[in-house]
């Protein structure tokens, strides 16, 4: 008889860009670091090209361990393993490595409950694994995919094959005998047995194999080939060892394999019927040795690379490519980031000048998304140097709005900022209205209260102490999170605001921090009156603006990450009240000059013009009525209101002078 | 005889836009705050286009106190007097200004000298100020034109007019005396003696007056007419004051006026005669009274308005407005400051990532206009969100090469900088050459020594370790000003390398501060070949960046400010070495997590593998070869070279763990 060494046709793997996509989501958002192999699956199934090699395949489903298989395929399970390096993946031992991963998927193959366990789901039989490198940075992937085969057993064809309708030629119900297996067939691995004359056959389960294979000659071992070559594919050296180990066969023994070929599962035109000699050394199982890696493209045993960015939609890519770097921080440095937050936070930033931009652009490099901007003026040739959103075109032609180019800026930036712009005056203490004003001060005070309901953190970076009272006082009503940020030549302040009254989570115990005007003397009044130009335009270093706004968003992304948000105890001085970023001080005052900072911290004023209780209650009563008031009344009023102005003789002003925004300090302490 | 009231036909200014150009600088420049009054100049001339006021002229001459008039023009004094606000100027009491500035502009009147002063300078006749506020960052000025005129006399025109060439018809030669009489005329004032007859005629200066005007019959007094309506100019109230101070006449005296409206100053068609009673009560030079302030557009008294920034190159404009925040430091805060040096400043940068971008905004800020940008890679989509200098469009594409995209990007926000980029890669000790390599490997290095020659100051912001070594040695070799900036997740490093050897200042004393390499253990060598993806992006808080970067420009700033440049001291120890913008530290390293900085400084190291002599020795004697060496040979050729192996077993690491850049601390102090 005819005998030749029976060849298997090698796996070729097909890899779904949406498999890389699933994948690096996962291990920016819960592998991190974790290099522990990761169960996925992949699959395959008959093919209907011809003369193509076994394909298996991995998408967005394989790391859904769960999820069906899709239509007349065979999911089969699988490994990733990947290393977080390249020069792991490179200085990884690769035959170590097949022998742990292959003992790892086909281990079951050593004992009774193992092979036992196949029966049931012989679609281990299959199984392979991935060593990746995936550089997320740049999205490239290095990958080498392997199907681990058992190597002890050698296979000898005895003849030529047969075609499964000319075997079964005495038997007329074939076709519908398997026509109606397609549940069993569909495992991939099946048994066949017929009578001695053919007439008879039956499809059975791999579960029954013991009992179908008592006569050996009347039994077919059929499994689905994925191969369209001559050869049968890869899945069958695994198969036979299976039979071998679950059937306590011995060397030398003959059987009969059925390579099933079908378009769907129930057509037999294509398979065909071969039979083999197994030969092997006895106990080969004490010390099982595999082969499988895949060849590259260049047909050597090799990895593959791919470059997935020139396929992706930029504007998705820049998203992902933008939460990379955030996500990275949870892998070692602050895993209790929370990512999703920052892109839910709602971000309203009062006054788009150097301060502004800077904020926003710190505001965007921690995942903020959503970003307001408040601004009156437009931009004038002498912002863009230091003003970090805007370009000498936004200056041209008497200059765009400011709000708006902030806003349209930042989004030409990262496509998927959410921003938007109101180009409103805030009200102001010292700022009288007129007949012919009051409609538009009414128009834009409302514009301001809604975007203070709707924000959840508030940066007042304006240019005028008075243009933060109305803020101050609605922050505080509302309850939200106010960091407060101004300039001097070389000096800044950035602090928080204590929680308002409006803040749920405020109890009496959390009251302990003031507000930017707790330390004043006097109520805020028009201060841009008889500023010369010096004074008008915040003179300073340019290094301060960058400094103060970084420590701003600095102090927002440690407050949202404090259990008790706003209400967080100044933790410079009550080191138990950290956040996972560390101290969270009331205020920050910094000197260029001395290379110096104070973090001072201090109550809220009871005779404080904005915070205090009688102005929120004043405000809570009259409304607009009552900004109208504090806007067109004499400078004395909210003094008067507060009883500020019965404290002023007696006041111990040296008492305040390192925290004082006095008339004196102010114009040293100007502010953008 | 007919009588009427002369009138007198007001002055109308006229202000070239240059007068506003040459202000805005002058006031930047030098001026600052001074609200001295500043003598200036003005012109008027005969008018040839007929019905039209007086009109008097300013342009950016009117600065220059020395300059000549235009041709056939009048010279006369003035004084800007310029508010530093809005509200000053609305506020200063006009009526008291007027007092005050007639008093000084016309105060000659009043004494014998003076008087005398008068007859050699008669255009003091002319006198004016200007009231102004500039608005320099918008380019608005406010401004209000005053021609004081002595109110005391009331004068009454005797007969008609009579034209020029008809009063004099009896003398033949009344033409060639005039044309000959050029240079006398053109004071603007002058004195006419006629014979009785008639015939006779002869033009003197107004120095004669005394002597010509024995017999008041015979005496013309003339002035040059700016007048072409049928009133004589303003110009003749004063005229008239002076005769009668100067001739102490009596009230009712009659006397006779030339007003001379030549095209050119020798003709005489347009001319006129007339008689004039001069009224007036005896001593009233002891209260002299002044009006002169000019009409509106509008037609009443009050101040003109003009908005120059639309009629001005947009490119000049935004390269004025940004010098101009710059410029009001010298005003108040910062009057050392050295703007000129500033624009003269080369700086180089070396790595354009985060620091890179906000190194070269900071540095645009203070007013450095010429930077090389040096970075070897790409533009990816993970890069603006953090990067300040680039946007979601330069990722597109594959991504722009970073240090173009970086100097052009630049020069998008103002135009005024002057801006290159070198796309190199900096040759790298551990990052070995190849035969394939090393032309490209030394054109990049030959690149780098060009710039760093090049260049004043080289700021180090690159993303490994072992890409500062040679520009170190290359600093330190050509003794420029080096600043190096790295960062961990939430802390930083900003440091300055110690002078150089190649430093024409450096003297023994002053090499007391060492380099980045002096505190190191090891040499430096391929960090990057096993840095997992965490590692690998620079994983840092969004501000850490922010902060860095300004100091490290804060620290250039202060350096160049200080007398000593590179080789000052570390002055937060030595505070008699500070600079005017304060402390100027060795380094500066920052924790954001608790809120700490700390400025060590530290010695040179005689074995460290950068800066020390042994080091600088062999790059002079070998150049490109040592070069080679380092990067192919392994990882201890620089410390054998320096001795630093036989340093490292018995070395104390605790002593120097809060400054060293070790393996470990390179881990948490990544760089970018």
């Amino acid at each position: 008889m005819a005998q030749e060494k029976l060849l298997f046709c090698p796996n070729s793997s097909q890899i779904d860009s949406t498999f890389w996509g699933s994948f690096c989501k996962l291990k920016l958002d819960v592998l991190g670091l974790n290099e522990e192999p990761l169960p996925i699956s992949g699959q395959y199934g008959a093919n209907e090209i011809p003369n193509i090699n076994p394909v298996i395949s991995v998408d967005h489903s394989s790391f859904d361990t769960a999820a069906n298989p899709y239509s007349g395929m065979i999911k089969v399970p699988g490994l990733l393993i990947n290393t977080n390096t390249a020069e792991q993946f490179k200085q990884l031992d690769k035959n170590e490595l097949m022998v742990s991963m292959g003992s790892a998927l086909l281990g079951k193959l050593w004992s009774e409950d193992g092979l036992k366990e196949i029966t049931k789901t012989p679609s281990i039989l299959g199984s392979f694994y991935i060593l990746t490198f995936a550089d997320l940075k740049k999205y490239k992937f290095i990958y080498w995919f392997a199907f681990p085969a058992v190597t002890a057993i050698s296979v000898e064809r005895l003849g030529p094959s047969e075609p499964v309708l000319e075997y079964f030629k005495n038997c007329t119900q074939v076709k519908s005998v398997f026509s109606s297996s397609k549940e069993t067939l569909s495992a991939g691995f099946f048994i066949v047995n017929k009578s001695e004359t053919g007439q008879d056959v039956s499809v059975k389960s791999l579960e029954s194999i013991d009992e179908a294979s008592k006569s050996l000659e009347n039994v077919i071992f059929g499994f689905i080939d994925p191969s369209s070559l001559e050869e049968p594919g890869w899945v069958l050296r695994n198969y036979l060892t299976f039979i071998i180990r679950k059937l306590k066969l011995k060397s030398g023994t003959v059987i009969t394999m059925m390579a099933h070929r079908p378009k769907r599962a129930s057509q037999l035109e294509k398979g065909y019927i071969f039979r083999v000699k197994v030969e092997f050394e006895e106990g080969f199982e004490a010390n099982p040795k595999f082969v499988g890696w895949e060849r590259n493209v260049k047909g050597a045993f090799g990895p593959r690379q791919v470059d997935l960015q020139m396929s992706m939609n930029p504007e998705k890519l820049a998203e992902s490519s933008v939460d990379l770097n955030l996500k990275l921080m949870k892998w070692r440095l602050f895993p209790d980031f929370n990512l999703e937050a920052m892109h839910q936070t709602k971000c309203l930033i009062l006054g788009a000048g150097t301060l502004g931009c800077n904020v926003a652009r710190c505001l965007m490099g921690w995942g903020i998304r959503n970003i307001v901007f408040v601004d009156n003026g437009k931009v004038s040739y002498s912002n863009p140097a230091r003003q970090s959103l805007y370009t000498f075109q936004d200056c041209i032609d008497g200059g765009r709005n400011k709000s708006q180019a902030a806003a349209e800026n930042l989004k030409s930036i990262f496509p998927g900022m959410n921003t938007s712009h109101k180009q409103i005056m805030i009200p102001m203490p010292g700022h009288p209205t007129s007949e012919a004003t009051i409609s538009e001060v009414k128009k834009d005070y409302e514009t301001l209260v809604q975007e203070v309901q709707d924000c959840d953190v508030m940066f007042l970076l304006l240019d005028t102490r008075e243009s933060r009272w109305l803020p101050t006082v609605l922050g505080q009503k509302y309850g939200k999170i106010v960091i407060n940020a101004a300039l001097g030549f070389d000096s800044y302040l950035v602090m928080r605001h204590g929680p308002g009254s409006g803040n749920p989570n405020v109890s009496e115990i959390s009251k302990t921090l003031g507000c930017y005007f707790c330390t004043d003397v006097v109520a805020p009044g028009d201060s841009t009156r008889d500023r010369t130009l010096d004074q008008q335009c915040t003179v300073t270093r340019p290094g301060v603006s960058m400094i103060a706004g970084a420590l701003a968003v600095e102090m927002m992304a440690a407050l949202l990450h404090h259990p008790e948000k706003n209400c967080a105890k100044a933790s410079n001085s009550e080191p138990e009240a950290c956040s996972p970023l560390g101290i969270i001080p009331h205020s920050i005052r910094g000197f260029l000059s001395s290379g110096q900072t104070i973090m001072p911290s201090f109550q809220p004023f009871d005779k404080c013009t904005a915070c205090s209780e009688k102005i929120i209650q004043e405000y809570d009563s009259r409304g607009f009525e009552f900004v109208l008031d504090v806007l067109n009344e004499p400078a004395d009023y909210l003094e008067k209101l507060t009883g500020l102005n019965l404290l002023k003789d007696d006041f111990d002003s040296d008492g305040i002078v390192e925290l004082s925004d006095s008339e004196d300090d102010h114009q040293s302490v100007n502010a953008e």
